[in-house]
């Protein structure tokens, strides 16, 4: 199969493109290395040292003597993504390329502004060149557990059966994201929606949880095709944040009580649930939302269990209940559907000490490069 | 009170500028002209002879002797806009100023990516001016009853009562808007509730139906102060364009099999309802949504009253069942809720035949004016 990742060069992406192309996948790569330059930007860097997109790539044929193509540009430069959907003919387009950091659209206008635009025209264009180029192509699109927010009644995968004054109908699932970031992805699902239902554009949509790990069986092959590991306040996410803060001796930085309540999932099960999505594709016209997480955890929860594995690796770390920068409930009612993918064959790999313990050795090795100002959130919501 | 009307100039925003004038309001537009571009780029234009602003403000403060100041400008330009939030200090800001044709959202790439930029980013700018600069201030923002769709249940106003699985909450209704124009209306009330929730904005979301009429008391005092009024197959709506096309002889052009229900309100209801928010603002970090319309009629409903007023005007036109160029239900269940300015005081003019023989009379005196090629459909949604 013939299959795009855009997005390739970041940390979902790149261990998706290597684990496609080990499957025998066809794959190449979009990405305009924005990534890198928000570090940049924000004074930031990955806890692991990452070689070059041209290296990454070099280096897996090296290893493998696979070749993945990459085309460094931007989705939202139509004339540039038509190109490379010409050239590729794509059978799926991974679709991992937008802006992902929730307190980076929080920063101020523009960076509200630019995660908007940049991720809405990007999935605009990528509509419109499937249904220029490549009509039969599967959109394997990724949004976010975010975006349903917390609703008060269990949440679907997509959709949601309502009855009302005695009739019936079954509705988009009501969203109520949380950040500029979170509610980008849900125009995007909009956005999408429409399209397969006046071009029969199919698409998956992928609400994926929050991702935690580093590793694939891919990326450690060798340290030239390491992936990228955040810590920090912007890009940084709950557990590997929670991980890293132990290495360094630092308090664990819960935002308020902790009870927030979040679906998660191991890289290593971001990558399957790609290849599942990819080898059962939607039918023409539907628009096919899966949750992409495996297990619930509340920050605290994640906090704890951080706490103690660091302890046996002799990191003796307290929990620290910062003042929350977000505008989030703390404690309230949390239960979703997860079924359709385990049912296409996901096994989940679930998260033990011994998880903890593996991410936490692989992170010691490198925990002079955490540059500490980093750590402690730096925007806020209010 | 001071009110900005955004998108003064406009079909419904320039009788809002007058009528909130003459009620005694402080009143300033902001507008950058676009909708007169848009006649130039589809070589359209309005039925009725339009003066430019500024002659249309000169003439207003010479009959009443009131000032309406005008902000040539683009929402888009936010060191703009917050100047004139500084200069003005608005307790209410009225937001028309967005590209409100769904088949303009439809005509290619490009008018999908502006559409929707254009109209969200605006409303970002908006909702970041007001907490900077007037946080107290009252958000009237312009949505559209098509943000809803077609659902099989009742539309309520903005939210529903869902029971699920033995627990109960309170969500925003969901949405299946029909256009790129109508998501982007969509985005806008997602990003609106956002900000209503972590800044404390307050917000009315005015879910307004399709508009009809020309004239309001204001508009009628003088030739210079004349509404435009749109007839072509990109800016027209369904009973306006229908009037026109009979006076001209033209088969009334029903997409389909003209089963599409939507609710319908007179133009002088519009700036009644924007003045009835204005007066009863929504409370600090609410999020208000209004279904601002009277009446629901099928498009065949419409052409067949105008056509038993046309042939008593001496006009004889049949009902043309034309391909549908877009993609929704001909045939559907069509019941929304529309209490909530009816019991802050809306008092709605009815569609009666008097009513369309009116505005058909006004428009015969322009009909020399009509663009036939104009008035057929091109923007397919296909």
């Amino acid at each position: 199969m013939n299959i795009i990742v855009a997005g390739g060069d970041g940390f979902c992406g790149w261990p998706t493109a290597l684990y496609l192309s080990k499957q025998g996948h066809d794959v190449s790569i979009i990405d305009n290395l924005v990534r890198r330059k928000y570090d940049d930007e924000l004074k930031s860097n990955s806890i692991t040292p990452i070689a070059s997109l041209e290296e990454r790539v070099q280096k897996w044929k090296e290893l493998t003597g696979k070749e993945i193509r990459t085309y460094e540009g931007d989705l939202n430069h139509y004339d540039f993504l038509k190109e490379v959907l010409k050239r590729e003919k794509p059978d799926a387009f991974v679709h991992f390329a937008e802006q992902r950091s929730a307190p980076y659209s929080m920063i101020d206008r523009e960076h509200a502004v630019y995660t908007q635009v940049n991720n809405v025209v990007g999935t605009l264009n990528v509509l419109y060149g499937i249904r220029e180029v490549v009509p039969d192509c599967h959109l394997i699109k990724l949004g976010t557990m975010g975006e349903y927010g917390t609703p008060n009644i269990p949440i679907e995968e997509g959709y949601l059966e309502v009855e009302h004054k005695g009739r019936k109908d079954v509705l988009p699932y009501p969203k109520q994201p949380g950040s500029f970031y979170h509610l980008s992805k849900v125009h995007d699902s909009h956005n999408i929606m429409f399209t397969c239902k006046i071009w029969g554009i199919r698409a998956t949509d992928l609400n994926q949880g929050i991702v935690y790990g580093l590793d694939t069986d891919e990326t450690q092959m060798d340290l030239v095709l390491a992936n990228r590991l955040d810590y920090d306040g912007v890009f940084g996410t709950a557990l590997n944040r929670f991980i890293i803060q132990s290495t360094i001796g630092h308090d664990l930085t819960v935002y308020g009580e902790g009870g927030q309540t979040r679906g998660f999932l191991n890289i290593k099960d971001t990558v399957r649930c790609i290849e599942i999505a990819a080898e059962n594709p939607a039918d023409k016209g539907e628009f096919r939302v899966f949750n992409q997480f495996t297990e619930e955890f509340s920050v605290l929860d994640l906090a704890n269990m951080v706490q103690k594995v660091a302890k046996e690796e002799g990191f003796n770390i307290g929990v620290a209940h910062l003042e929350n920068p977000r505008v989030e409930l703390e404690k309230h009612f949390y239960e979703a559907a997860n079924t359709k993918l385990r049912d296409l064959g996901l096994e989940p790999h679930l998260l033990t000490d011994e998880v903890i313990r593996e991410i936490l050795q692989t992170v010691v090795a490198h925990k002079d490069r955490v540059i500490q100002d980093n750590v402690l959130p730096n925007v806020t919501w209010k």
